[in-house]
């Protein structure tokens, strides 16, 4: 009878602590332990998405650097950029005399004019013949485009010349499979499409025939001495506008391109002309003499009242 | 004795449920639904940033438009976008026979050569002097700028020629205000700074000086007949590329510049210059001519093996 009442008095108390611990299961500190987990995924996501949202915007409100202040009216809040800017070289820049060329105002003024008449001829030509141009004119537009000013002096630039071929070809194929399926994209919108007239917009002839293919490569960063990234400040900028000073020598020295973004493939060509992962494709002009029955579209441009204001 | 043996096992039944049950407590519901509303607030934040990283990378992607293509080679996924693309004028323009200018390959080499030479001269000069600079060159060198290629031709490029000293003034102090703000802020990271040097970054006297200001604003959209917004394909790039051609004109001119963007004081300045909302400040150059006295950093240029590479 003893040993009865004795193991039921046991299970009772067992039953006891059973039904209290019925709130905490042995489950539970798993439970936990998986909810502050998913609480701690959260929390590093939020932060994470802050910080690519600052750091998004932060390169555009980065100001111009003058080529000759290194030193910088850039204004940056990330650390790693700030030891960037005062990095030895800047402090250390010499300032030398600088002695400028001078015209009379009658040669200024004449000058001018004849340079925006050379310039008002320039034209976009998709229609490029494959006669041969001397290499010696591709390298001093390219040299001349290296004249341009750019954010603190980085010259973020490279200028990838194809004349091969096959390599052209290749080119060729990328640049119009993107294009022919966003044309498709597109006309499925609009059941009225001229195809034939849309068909010629994506074959791209002067891929294969321009003697020359400059591809444009913005550097978005670059490399200090002590392997740190270099901040290339305006980088897309600068580069468009050496494409600018570029254009201007071309316009000069007789040749004619189109100037143009190949869609989409920009990574594409990256890999396929082996340039590094800090390079970007900016632009694309193919160069070469125009066709004899070139054609352009019968475009005109804004007069000087509808571009300038003067105050 | 029967009644006891029946509690016996009552209870041990009940303990082996309730052992059983030590792996469920009541609040393992509880923990479950904390855990599935955890996973679904991550998976929620997941997609948010795809879409945010998709939405912020197609302008990106958004091509250069040819000149003559302005029924585009764009790729759109706006809607609006793409009606307003397909809108008139496109599918109207005419072609005409283009006739270039051609020079012998003697005469090309030549020209090149001497473009390179002059562009190269070409530095950023921050000492201008006050001399006034006949009205007809700014003219001339702004049509030229003009002149660049744009996406879908629509010239997206507002210069704006302050030459009233009252105005030139305000611009200034809005501008070193903003300057001045910048380098204390990073003026206290560095204790070695050299107070009098930097202090000489953020005086702009070149804005009080130099006859002509021109602040190139780009419009971010335009507007169509319809009253609908226009898009700007590639407005900053074409922009920069028209400011290259300008430098170009400038320096075949004699005149000389500086390319900025003015820190922050975008906006300050497209309201006192009453610029309309579409439009943005992209740069900044004092024109006129070198000071006497004037000093440049001894820079030097990457060579055109370091900035070309030929396939």
């Amino acid at each position: 009878m003893l040993h009865t009442e004795e193991k039921l008095l046991n299970l009772e108390g067992r039953l006891h602590i059973s039904i209290v611990m019925a709130l905490f299961s042995s489950l539970t500190p798993v439970f936990i332990a998986i909810i502050c987990v998913l609480i701690g995924a959260i929390l590093k996501k939020t932060n994470g998405e802050k910080e690519k949202h600052e750091t998004k915007s932060k390169p555009l409100s980065h100001p111009w650097v003058d080529e000759d202040l290194k030193d910088g009216t850039d204004h940056h809040s990330e650390e790693e950029v700030v030891d960037e800017e005062w990095q030895g070289l800047e402090e250390n820049v010499a300032h030398v005399p600088f002695f400028a060329e001078r015209y009379s105002e009658a040669e200024m003024i004449k000058r001018s004019q004849m340079f925006y008449e050379l310039l008002n001829k320039r034209r976009s030509v998709r229609f490029l013949s494959d006669e041969p141009v001397p290499r010696e004119v591709i390298d001093n537009v390219i040299r001349t485009a290296g004249t341009s000013p750019s954010g603190a002096h980085t010259e973020p630039w490279t200028f990838v010349v194809v004349q091969e071929p096959y390599l052209k070809h290749k080119i060729r194929e990328i640049v119009e499979e993107e294009e022919e399926i966003n044309y498709k994209k597109r006309m499925g919108d609009r059941w009225v499409n001229d195809l034939k007239r849309l068909r010629t917009n994506w074959i791209k002839e002067y891929l294969d025939t321009a003697p020359y293919l400059i591809l444009i490569f913005k550097q978005v960063y670059g490399q200090l001495p002590n392997g740190k990234k270099k901040t290339h400040y305006y980088n897309e900028i600068s580069v468009s506008i050496a494409c600018g000073i570029l254009l201007a020598a071309l316009q000069n020295a007789g040749l004619y391109t189109v100037t143009s973004t190949p869609l989409n493939c920009g990574p594409q060509l990256r890999v396929l002309l082996q340039r590094p992962a800090n390079e970007k494709l900016l632009l694309l002009l193919p160069v070469g003499y125009p066709k004899k029955d070139a054609t352009v579209p019968a475009l005109t441009r804004k007069p000087l009242e509808d571009i300038m204001v003067v105050m």
